[in-house]
Order: structure tokens, then C-alpha cells, then sequence
């Protein structure tokens, strides 16, 4: 058998990295969870995130059955993966470890910029990864740009000029700080969409690092036994069983976006709370 | 003994209207609880939001004596008030029909515009409210608003581009419909605080009617008498309690630009979930 593979975000933004573990491991089952009714993590307190993480991730595992789990969730990655491992028995990854780790590999200069939702980078969880690897890390909340993205405002000229706004302030921070940046993660699900302008807006050389792919990359190496064991017994597609805690008319609508193909029908479930 | 008003909001959006109320009311007792932990409402559906108001207003009469309730949010006033007015045993006001009243004592063609968040508008119960008064209402869901309000971009370059994109957009479609409006209703306890650009973007001889105003008249006029004997007993001065579910420290930090004093300590209540 192979494994179900459990993803959770706090909303759908968590659809590109179910979306890098799709291309990468095409004949598996995913259940993938977002907790749409709870949303936005990103400005909520380390306690709460971690209450509503580690309801989502028993859902998950006891509901569906998923023997590994991806936190598809900077916010929760940074403020819960801990309350996560200790509410279920499987081997559970974030996605902060990971980005982290990619930047080391991009990194020749060693200083790291880092953008994020304001809970993210509160927690200074990507400045703890990078320093764990050699790395000084500098980060700035964008709380801006999750909602440009749900807009729908992927290529529009306000969208442009609030990433130029951001990063201008974020290079003018570094440069004070004496750090000459070559690395650039994206910290937040949601940010993947906006990669043209992004790419756009920093220096040519500077390498941006898209953490969704850093984490299908790793959980694809975790899994690589049980997965092509899998491969070639019961599953021969890609299956996907959507979950929201709300709003699955708008998860629907817009997670295509994130999925790059459609999501298909959402199931509702109701965590309490 | 003067009523202790019991004022309710999503997150602290509704402190506009506790504001307003305060400066018709300076003597007498509230209690304001913003459900942070589970903000924005705007975005989630009709079911979810009635529960979680409904829990805040039981909060509010039966912990905090409070016995009148003014649901200072939009979201909760379109989708929730009869379920809160299930929920206590006191008198509830909401601000939809406060704003619809005031919308047609100030319009003169009858055609009437509203700006207010996803789910306010996909309620349309501004549309119904002010059918009720025989005024014709086109609303337009402005999402970005809340976010650029949050991230203190009150008279920032982008927020007046995104004002100017909404307010034509929304003006292209009136006359598609054959509409002269002359009235424009704030249906989003945030954007008093854009008033300035909001104002400088519709044409000369338009009325902008601010909810959270309309809403606090209202709230005097049905509390007269106890107000006024209030007044000359127990309280000589405002006394504000404020409570939050969740980020208390950004409650406080943001809190006063909409109050227009400091809120004071903040104390966190947890109503499960």
C-alpha cells in the first residue's frame, strides 16, 4: 500500500505544495485539509494556531487515515509543528525546515531575506532554520499580499507596487544591517502566484527560493521507498480528497489556481470551534 | 442604574462604533468584545458566522451584564442578527438597518451605492434594508480595504489607487444599470477610517454615510430614557472594558487609531473552538 499522504494549510494556499507533491509523486492518495473557517493563521497567537493546527492534523490522521503529514502552513510550520508531532503518532513535516535548507544551497553570500505573513515572521522561525545552517536570515511580514492574491489581483499593477513597496523597505533594512543578500524565500503559500513580479522586483543573481517546492522535494525523499513501492501497487493515478472547515464554494472557485488543475468536489467538515 | 451596552465585532473594526457611541453617550458602561480569534468573518459563511456571534453575544449578556447589544459588524448584522437575537434575551440592534435608514433620509434620487466586505454584500441584506426604505442599492465587496486598513496604510499612495479602482468599477456598473446615485454607504466598520480618500473619490454632491454613526444615533434614540436617568446615578464618567479572543497585543497596538483614545488593557477570553 501506499502511503496517504495528510496536507494541511489553514486555508488553500497550501494547494502549491499539494501541487509540487502531486508532480512528484503522481500515483498516491493525498487528503489535504484546509481550515477555512479559522483563517487567516498568520495573524493569530502561537496558542491558538497551535489548538487549531493540532485539531486539523488529528483529522487528518484518525479521520483519513494519512501515515505521513506535510504542514503545508508557514504559520502553523513556525507556531505549532510541535504541538503537531505530539498530537499525532506519524512522521509529521513542515515546511520552514526546508526552505531553510534550500536557501543553504542557493546561498553563496550566507545572508538570506525572508518574506512572510506577520505571524511567520514574529515567530523568527526562518532566522532560527537559517542560523541552524550558517545562515543569517532577515525577515519582513507582507500581510498585503494574501489578500491581493485571493483578489484575484495575480498580475495587477497594484500588486507590483506593493511588492516593490516591501522589498525596497526589506533591502533598505539589509542594507543597514550590512548584509548583501542573495537569496530570497518565499515564506508563505500563498506567494508562489505572485512569482513573476517578485522575480521582477529583486536583483538580477539573487535566487528565489519557493519553499512549497523545497518541501515536496523533501517529503518526496522521506517517503521514496514506501512511495515507489506504492507506485507500482494499488494506485496507478493521483488521488485527492479536499477538505475545508468553510467555505468550499470559494476553496472550490479559487484553489484550481493554487492546484494548477481542478480541485473537484470539497468536502465540508466540522472541527467545533 | 444606567444599562451596561454590550458592543460586538468580529475583530476591532467595530471600535468606530463604540466611538461614536461614546461621544452620545459619555456616561455609561460598555463592554466590547472583538472575536479576533476567528476574524475575518467577512470571508466565511452564513452558518459559521452565526455561531460564532452568537456565542460572543451570550458572552457579553451573560457574563458581562451587559442588557443592550449593538452588533458593531456588518457581517454578523447581515448574516447573524436573528440568530444572536435567538441567542439573548435583550434588545439587538445591528448597523444594517441604521445605515439603510440613514442612506434614504440623505438620498434624493433613491439610488444608493455600498461598500462592505464579501459576505455583507453576497448577503445583500444592504439591498434588502434599503428596498425596504424604497431605495435601489448596488453594493461592491472591497476586500482589499480591511487588509490596508490593518497594515496602517490609512494615507498611503496604493490605498487611494484601490479606492479610486473599487469606487469606478462600482460607478461603471450603476450606470450600466441605469442608476444616478447620490448617496454612498460605508458597510464595513473599517472604512471611516478611509473616509478621507473615499470622499475625494466620489463626485461632488454625494452623500457618504458612515454605518457606525447612523448606528450609534439609533442606539441613543432607543436607550433615551435609560441613558438619561443613567447619566445622573451610578457613572459619572465612560467606563470601557474591553475583551478579545485572541492577538490582544495587536488589539491594543491598532486598537486606539479606531477608537480614537487608547482602549486600555485588554483582556483575552477564550470561547472555545
Amino acid at each position: 500500500m501506499p502511503p496517504t499522504i495528510g496536507v494541511f494549510d489553514s486555508g488553500f494556499g497550501g494547494l502549491t505544495v499539494l501541487r509540487s507533491l502531486i508532480e512528484r509523486l503522481p500515483r498516491a492518495r493525498f487528503a489535504f485539509l484546509g481550515d477555512t473557517a479559522r483563517l487567516p493563521y498568520g495573524s493569530k497567537s502561537r496558542r491558538t494556531i497551535a489548538r487549531y493546527a493540532a485539531q486539523s492534523a488529528r483529522f487528518l490522521v484518525h479521520e483519513q487515515g494519512a501515515d505521513f503529514l506535510v504542514i503545508a502552513c508557514n504559520t502553523a510550520s513556525a507556531l505549532a509543528l510541535d504541538a503537531i508531532k505530539e498530537a499525532v503518532p506519524v512522521p509529521v513535516l513542515g515546511v520552514i525546515e526546508p526552505g531553510a535548507a534550500a536557501a543553504r544551497a542557493a546561498s553563496r553570500t550566507g545572508d538570506v531575506l525572508v518574506i512572510a505573513t506577520e505571524a511567520t515572521v514574529h515567530s523568527q522561525a526562518y532566522t532560527a532554520a537559517c542560523s541552524a545552517h550558517g545562515l543569517r536570515a532577515l525577515e519582513k511580514a507582507c500581510p498585503l499580499l494574501v489578500p491581493l492574491v485571493e483578489e484575484g489581483w495575480i498580475d495587477h499593477p497594484v500588486t507590483e507596487e506593493v511588492i516593490d513597496i516591501y522589498l525596497n523597505e526589506l533591502r533598505s533594512q539589509a542594507a543597514g544591517a550590512g548584509m548583501n543578500p542573495d537569496t530570497l524565500v518565499l515564506g508563505c503559500t500563498h506567494y508562489p502566484l505572485l512569482r513573476p513580479f517578485i522575480e521582477r522586483s529583486v536583483r538580477p543573481g539573487v535566487n528565489v527560493i519557493d519553499s512549497a517546492e523545497a518541501t515536496a522535494q523533501a517529503a518526496v525523499a522521506l517517503l521514496n521507498g514506501r512511495a515507489n513501492e506504492g507506485g507500482s501497487a494499488a494506485f496507478t493515478k493521483t488521488e485527492i480528497h479536499c477538505f475545508a472547515t468553510d467555505s468550499v464554494d470559494k476553496f472550490e472557485r479559487l484553489g484550481s489556481r493554487f492546484l494548477g488543475r481542478p480541485v473537484g468536489p470539497v468536502q465540508l467538515i466540522d472541527l467545533g470551534g
